[in-house]
């Protein structure tokens, strides 16, 4: 499929619009999205030592990111409100930073890769508030969607 | 002052919690927050021809980005809910980038770095999702504070 | 089908209840409520100075109706929360008046009357919002269901 | 003081924005706003049988109306979360309509006459969602501030 | 069917997440939850003079589970958003107590029995907050699943 | 201060409003609420073995009960929004029982302990969610304030 030529959410006239989902299939939809938060090594240390341990920080982050998903339609303002039949949030810890994934599967009219970005961007929001008093230079990069499945 | 040694959402045993914040002053605080969505140059053209003359996707985005601002606390676990006196988004386009940065005012007993990292964050969300059938491989990227003031 | 005698949220004791729609079919169903926000023509004529060539004015108030459709169910307390195709918000600037639209389109076991009431409501008090401190006698009338189809 | 020849909520650029209430005092605040649910005599007549003795249906539309005026910065976009010292609302039936007041106070930078305003309008439509199975015919009208003191 | 003996949130490393539910059947489900709040008889002598008339009391704890329920899944961060098909709050008050049953109905891939446990504690909790201030010993107890039904 | 003999909720004919908070100070104030989750033995020592190690049972039912204190005047229709310098949940796992208490800190016109007990509700309902697969006879009981300080 060609990509379109044209911006899905804008009608005739420019004004910025929800997409009709009335006609699409309900059908089986995945979409996995991933970023990192980027810190310096000496707070991937101490959180090392401190936090992964007994595992609470990624927790929480967990916990964040999967009330997000939940609440996409309700943050993106022309997103569909989605039955949501599994959202699932992982994390590696390496040398510079903390990678983020997230898979939402769905069985509906649209696709959930909105409900992934939103659950990795706010699992990174989550794990930033916490090391922010001890690294004032992280930064949330590279949120984007690694595979979109529908069957 | 020097970076504190200990991640301040953990408390003795490694447990995430709250910062007490009811010894701290209410103060003049703002923050701001900066970020940028990658897309494709021809993204961008598009955007540029069918959208920003009448300015509505970048006007969603604000929206959604003010909003999100004001429901940091409800998203974040462990953030406090602050009155907000103000919250501005600004967004350039560049070549291969749409530039968001947000800023939050308030007089409170914490920080709103959180609600500015936040806005940023859902206003680049909602302009992924209106850009997302044009293009596949946009990412979020270098959502960071660039600026954090008390007085 | 001649009008109900009895009101439908209230059980044999008067007591106001969520009616059960399990025994409904999922159809499609649509509905279209219209109202207006009367102003004094010197706002109007501001408005179409200053905020209708750009369109922002309009374009908040969109998407604080869509945004407000889609959570009618956490609004009014008897209402069943539904999955929703789309939610269109259109405006109509007279001489007096910004005419708004909603028009709300679902497959479900009952009507969207409530969500399309709701859309129209929540923009016209964001027009109201933005125009307030420019005009203190406006008022917001005939909030209406226009259509509502059911196939 | 003049009526204010700029729309509060546009900057220099069209572009619509919260207004910094950074700078204003905490004062006492306090907003009245009325309006109304026009329905057939007939319904009218049906709610005094059925419904006001209990007083349900009238208690279910204040609990909906306090609830909203409560999320008026949820709801309303460029509006300011507010803390709030009473939420009163308060309904006079008539002949031909519902008659709804929403009285909020508190002590802040800005007024309150948007969560008067949204308590009216999240009232009326709660009405009419409990008694739109018998009168497909109704209107909210007259949705306006009667009141607004500052000391 | 023998009970589990593996916590069905916990995958193989002891993380906790949502349970996948997309091999479900979409099925009728129906949980009923009942829970008492505890009071002294002279507080529940009050409320049968002073509050049982009118049925404001029970009528706004009604109101507050039945929101409650709707809102499960955005309190309870693993379960799923469900539709929704009835949601019933009855009381009884008895010398020392009022009683409070929640029965929940959808069709959908997983049960209801949260949604009712969720709407009769927040009824119990906004009961709770109206009788506090004569009474400063209540209770919420009892509050567990008396049926639960799938066919 | 002798008991008062009236619903602090009911206006003089009975309805349920909202206390008017307006002329009380606002000082430092404290609330503790306690409850428990009784499950069987059999429970409480898979949980040990399986959930306890990691932490992540009680984890998410820590974020939980904080995140729903945060949004307590949105569940509770008569509490007021009010800010919060702490919320503290803590846990203890006995022979038969979850024990569950939250601290809530502010300085406010009015007291917090809704939010603590919102707090304790929360969580024991989603410890409820999780143990529910392997114990179909828990039950939460006990839910009460056990300290409350103003100063």
């Amino acid at each position: 499929m060609p990509t379109p030529k044209k911006l899905s959410h804008l009608d005739a006239t420019g004004t910025a619009t929800m997409v009709n989902v009335g006609e699409k299939a309900v059908i089986f939809r995945r979409a996995t999205a991933s970023g990192r938060l980027l810190c310096a090594p000496a707070t991937i240390r101490l959180l090392k030592k401190q936090a992964l341990p007994k595992g609470d920080v990624l927790g929480v982050a967990r916990i964040a990111g999967i009330q997000a998903a939940k609440r996409t339609a309700d943050l993106i303002p022309l997103c569909h409100p989605l039955p949501l039949h599994q959202i699932q949030i992982d994390f590696k810890v390496s040398i510079r930073a903390i990678e983020i994934s997230c898979t939402v599967e769905t069985e509906a009219k649209t696709g959930v890769e909105m409900e992934a970005l939103t659950g990795v961007s706010v699992a990174a929001l989550t794990l930033y508030d916490m090391c922010k008093a001890v690294d004032k230079k992280m930064q949330i990069s590279d949120v984007r969607v690694v595979e979109k499945i529908k069957r």
